[in-house]
C-alpha cells in the first residue's frame, strides 16, 4: 500500500462553472466516505477565476487542460476537427502521468460508499452501459495514465472517430475487447448506477440498492437543475427525469451544507442564483 | 457434430393461444435462418386444441407441462405458492432431459440470423439485462436439461423466492455468479436486443444493428398488439412502445405469410380477429 495514497487519484472534469458545482459535490462525497487517494479536477478556460479558487481550496490538484496548447503535438490534427473538442477534453486524463493509476469520474456522479478498491482493477475497467450493455459507460472508469496511450487515443479518434460523437463511443471502439475478454474489467454495475436504472428494472434497483456505490445522473437534466426549497431543505425532482429522490436529496444535502456556503458571491448564472 | 442435431434443442413456451402466435413466428424465423437443431414448444392447458394442432404441425416436439401433475414431487410445496406458478412454468424446460443442451427463447423473440453457435456455450449463459446489466435477461438463455437442477431450482424458488416475482429474479439469484465469474457466460447483447435498447442508446443501436441476431419485444406491448394494415401489408407501431418498426415489420411479414394462412378459423379472441 505504501505510496498508493499519493500515486493514485480520482479525476474529474469541468469546462464551465456549472459542471464545477458537480465536481465540488463529488469531491465532498469522496472525502465523506474516507478516500485515501488524491483528488484531481481538470479545468478548461471556461471555468471562472473565483470558481478555480474554490476548486483549489478543496481538490489536491486543479489541472488546467488546454486543447490548443502549442506543446500538444496533436494540435494540427485537432484544428480540423472542432466537433471532437469535448471528447478530447476528457482524454487529457491520460496525461496525468504523475499517477500510477487513476479513476475517472464524471462531474454528475455522487459517491455513496468508499470505492478505493477500484484501484485494484486494471485499465480499462468500467461498468456496462444500461442502454447497450456490451458497451461500457464512460462516466466511471479505471485507467493508467500514459502519454503514449494519450497520443494513441488521439490519433485513433482522428482516424476512426466516435460512433456517438462523444468520449463513450470513442473509448468503446478503442478498448473494443472489453465486452468479451476479461470479466475482471467489468466493474459491478453498483459502481455506476445510471438514473435510467432507477425505473427501468425497479425490482433489481430495490434488491441491490443498499450496495450502490456510485450514482450517475446521466442525461440532459442534472442534479443542479431540480427545484430546491431552501425553507424545507428539500429537493423536488422535475417530472420525467427518473432521478431517484433519495439520491437527489443526498446530492443537495451535500451541496447546501458544504459547497454553497463557500461559493463566491461574484459567481454568476446558475451558480449565483443558488 | 454427430448427433447434435437431435440432442440439442431450442425451447419456447406458451400458456395461451396469443403467446402461441409468438411461438409460431419464432419457429419460422429459426427455420428461415437454417437451424439444424430441434424445435420444442412447451404448452399448458390454456392452449386450445386447434392451436395445439397448429404447433404440432411445425414444431419437432410439443411438450405438455402441467404444474399440478401428481407425478411432480414438488407438488405439495407448490400448492401453497400460487404466485409462483408462471415462474415455475418456464422452469419445466430443465426437465427436457432427452436433450444434452438447450436454448430457451421467449415467445416474444424473433431470430434474425443463425444462432446455432449458442450450443457451444455452457449453462448458464445469457445476455445482460439492459435495465440492470449485472442481471441477465431470462428471455434467452443456454442451459443443460437435468432433473436434479429442476428440483434444485424449485426448492430454491420456494425457500428464497424471486426478487421480481418472475423467472428472471429467481434465475439471477440461483445463478448468482453470472456477473462476476466467467465472461464466456455473457452472451453478446446482440443475442437478446430488447426493445428499450432501440431508443435508450440509439448511436450504439445503429452501430451494432447489422450484428443483431435476436430481437426481444419485452414489455406489456407485444408485436401482435400493433396495428396491421392488410391492404398495404404494413404494421403501424403503437406510440410509446419504442419498438423498432423494421424489426416489427419482419415479425408481421413472417406472421402474415407463413402463420396466419394456416390458422384454424375456429380460433377465437385475438387470433380469430386477424
Ligand atoms: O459542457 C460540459 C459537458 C460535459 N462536461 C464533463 O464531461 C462529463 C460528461 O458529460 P455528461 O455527464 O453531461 O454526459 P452524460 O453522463 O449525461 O452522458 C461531465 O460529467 C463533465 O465532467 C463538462 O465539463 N462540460
Ligand atoms: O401469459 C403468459 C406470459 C408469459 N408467457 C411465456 O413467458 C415468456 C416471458 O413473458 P414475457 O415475454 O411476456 O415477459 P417480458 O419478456 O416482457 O418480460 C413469454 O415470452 C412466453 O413464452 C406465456 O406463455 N404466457
Ligand atoms: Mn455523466
Ligand atoms: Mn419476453
Amino acid at each position: 500500500m505504501a505510496g498508493r495514497e499519493t500515486k493514485e487519484a480520482f479525476v474529474t472534469l469541468a469546462t464551465n462553472d456549472t459542471y464545477s458545482l458537480g465536481c465540488l459535490v463529488l469531491e465532498k462525497s469522496l472525502r465523506k466516505v474516507g478516500t485515501t487517494r488524491q483528488l484531481v479536477v481538470m479545468v478548461t478556460s471556461g471555468v471562472s477565476e473565483p470558481m478555480r479558487n474554490q476548486l483549489t481550496r478543496v481538490f489536491d490538484l486543479v489541472q488546467e487542460v488546454n486543447l490548443l496548447d502549442s506543446k500538444d503535438p496533436m494540435n494540427l490534427m485537432l484544428l480540423g476537427r472542432p466537433d471532437l473538442n469535448v471528447t478530447f477534453t476528457k482524454l487529457h486524463c491520460w496525461r496525468l502521468t504523475q499517477f500510477d493509476k487513476a479513476v475517472f469520474l464524471d462531474a454528475d456522479t455522487l459517491v455513496i460508499q468508499n470505492i478505493d478498491e477500484l484501484f485494484d482493477r486494471e485499465e480499462l475497467s468500467a461498468a456496462p452501459d444500461a442502454g447497450w450493455p456490451d458497451c461500457f459507460n464512460s462516466g466511471v472508469f479505471v485507467f493508467k495514465p500514459s502519454q503514449k496511450t494519450y497520443e494513441s487515443l488521439l490519433s485513433f479518434a482522428i482516424t476512426k472517430g466516435s460512433f456517438d460523437g462523444g468520449d463513450q463511443g470513442l473509448l468503446n471502439l478503442y478498448f473494443k475487447d472489453w465486452s468479451t475478454k476479461d470479466i475482471a474489467r467489468h466493474l459491478p454495475f453498483v459502481f455506476n448506477v445510471v438514473s435510467q436504472a432507477f425505473y427501468s428494472y425497479l425490482p433489481a434497483f430495490k434488491q441491490f440498492r443498499q450496495n450502490v456505490k456510485i450514482v450517475h445522473f446521466i442525461g440532459a437534466t442534472k442534479p443542479w437543475h431540480h427545484t430546491y426549497n431552501t425553507t424545507l431543505g428539500k429537493v423536488t425532482a422535475l417530472p420525467g427525469t427518473g432521478h431517484d429522490s433519495e439520491f437527489l436529496q443526498m446530492w443537495w444535502d451535500i451541496f447546501m451544507e458544504t459547497v454553497q456556503p463557500f461559493l463566491d458571491s461574484s459567481l454568476g448564472g446558475l451558480v449565483g442564483e443558488l
